[in-house]
């Protein structure tokens, strides 16, 4: 029989493309976490309940367990597909979708993702995120910067999401400094402020001249030996320059937070900063389990 | 004994870091030719001769055969280091390298590539492709655009390059086309000639929407059922205008060739034509044996 101090009264849950994140809660309080690699696209259709199962069983407790999940295992491919919510919109962690259990110890619950018609956009996860946000911030209006693969521009006012952008800039730097040829030039860790600064201003002024740019990071290193560590902040300073370029309509004159794990958030406070924007830094995590607590409030308020 | 007619009076490579292609030549002739997978990138130091003789040795008579080589067989990592020319200069075809051979019965020679200082740029293997542009365009003065993995565009002025400028516009189609999430909904094949020319104008219009834009294609097929070749020809529209926006103090106003082989090159063509640009058209594996037949007419004219 399991210690009775590890029986969850509900499990809040990030199920990303790669990640499965996993809380048992009690109320607001967290009194256990975990996290594996079993990512929605690691999982058939059949899969997720027996993944999330393995991951949690030992957290229920007799009678039936709810859980309130956010993210990919939404999508097509998930575990049950909730139809996205077009902005402008609130975050819609008050309205999940039930999605279908063998067990009957499980109630699960998805937050459906948000879209835009036109210019055409999506997210699923960072919904959420935001609504955790707005919950600990209330009356917050301004420009939210979610970093990450994908990353997102949000401009929210009166608690809606109002419009949204999103950079591929986080998949640039993976495949660029890992798959192509730039991967001889480029270093694993290491951080160059000045390379990245003034690779920031180069793209930030001039955007056009990115694709010419990033080979020059080869031809840096083969004839003035630029260092793996220079030509590593160069690429982040030059995605990053250019997507401020394009976002400058979201942050111009705007108040800025940037929510995300430390590392891809860093070079966006710096970025911002050197355009003069002192943007706040939220936690991606906290602000998860923020959003689906504030999922859980609606739903006990309902019942 | 092999067959007389194929003894090459001697035999030019185009050694790239993926292919090795070699023509058996007399005069500038090609009586025969091959092509295999043994590219630089997959040889090591001592394995280039074998490579070679696996794939001459009966295009070879009795006594010495002279071998002419372009491309990153050149480069650090290739058979024999070639030091870059400078520009401004002559594409280098008079002045190849010895490289070190064991066969008493070979003699290769390695043309130079060629770099910039600043901004830093380099290249290995075009340099001939507009050596024997040149040959067969005497006097011909403009801009030459070289589509593949690294695009080049090339000022070319009385017989000199005098500079040029590298974009990663083929690397990023391929990895955004086939590792990106972008891969779930661009197409192998087909083509949608208005979804690339309405692209081509986006980013030729607005460059620094370039990142925005790329993932737009995958919310695009999930909101509004675009198909796999519109995506496809997107993408290409979409990289090739950003490229058109930043190379445009190259094109404005100039004659312009591009040279390369002909599935690269005709979006290059068309994009330019949308700018009212009427680009000619040159084979780029023509191009390449008639630089290397330049070269070999110097060292027969040296000797």
């Amino acid at each position: 029989m399991p210690d009775r101090t590890q029986i969850a009264e509900w499990i809040a849950l990030d199920w990303g493309t790669t990640r499965l994140r996993a809380w048992a809660m009690r109320g607001h309080t967290v009194i256990d976490k975990r996290e594996t690699g079993d990512g929605m696209a690691t999982i058939p259709r059949d899969g997720f309940e027996p993944a999330l199962l393995r991951l949690v069983a030992d957290w229920m407790g007799p009678g039936r367990t709810d859980v309130i999940a956010c993210g990919m295992v939404g999508a097509r491919q998930g575990w049950a597909e909730t139809p996205y919510v077009a902005v402008p919109a609130k975050p819609p962690v008050a309205s999940p979708h039930q999605a279908p259990a063998q067990s009957p110890h499980l109630r699960v619950r998805i937050i459906p993702g948000m879209k835009q018609e036109n210019p055409a956009d999506v997210m699923r996860g960072e919904e959420t995120q935001i609504a955790g946000f707005l919950a600990l911030n209330r009356g917050w209006d301004g420009i939210l910067c979610l970093p990450g693969t994908h990353t997102k521009w949000v401009h929210v006012s009166a608690g809606e999401i109002v419009s949204f952008q999103t950079f591929m800039t986080g998949e640039l730097f993976a495949l660029l400094g890992r798959q192509s040829v730039l991967r001889h030039s480029i270093g694993e860790t290491g951080w160059d402020d000045t390379a990245f600064s003034d690779a920031v201003d180069d793209t930030r002024s001039r955007p056009e001249r990115l694709a010419n740019a990033l080979f020059a990071l080869r031809a840096a290193d083969l004839l003035h030996g630029q260092t793996p560590e220079a030509a590593r902040s160069r690429l982040s300073g030059l995605l990053i320059g250019a997507e401020l370029a394009a976002s400058r309509p979201y942050w111009l004159g705007q108040q800025v937070a940037v929510i995300g794990e430390t590392a891809p958030a860093r070079p966006y406070v710096r970025a911002l900063e050197l355009q003069g924007v002192p943007a706040i830094f939220a936690d991606g995590a906290r602000m998860t389990l923020a959003g689906l607590s504030a999922a859980r409030d609606h739903l006990k308020a309902a019942t």
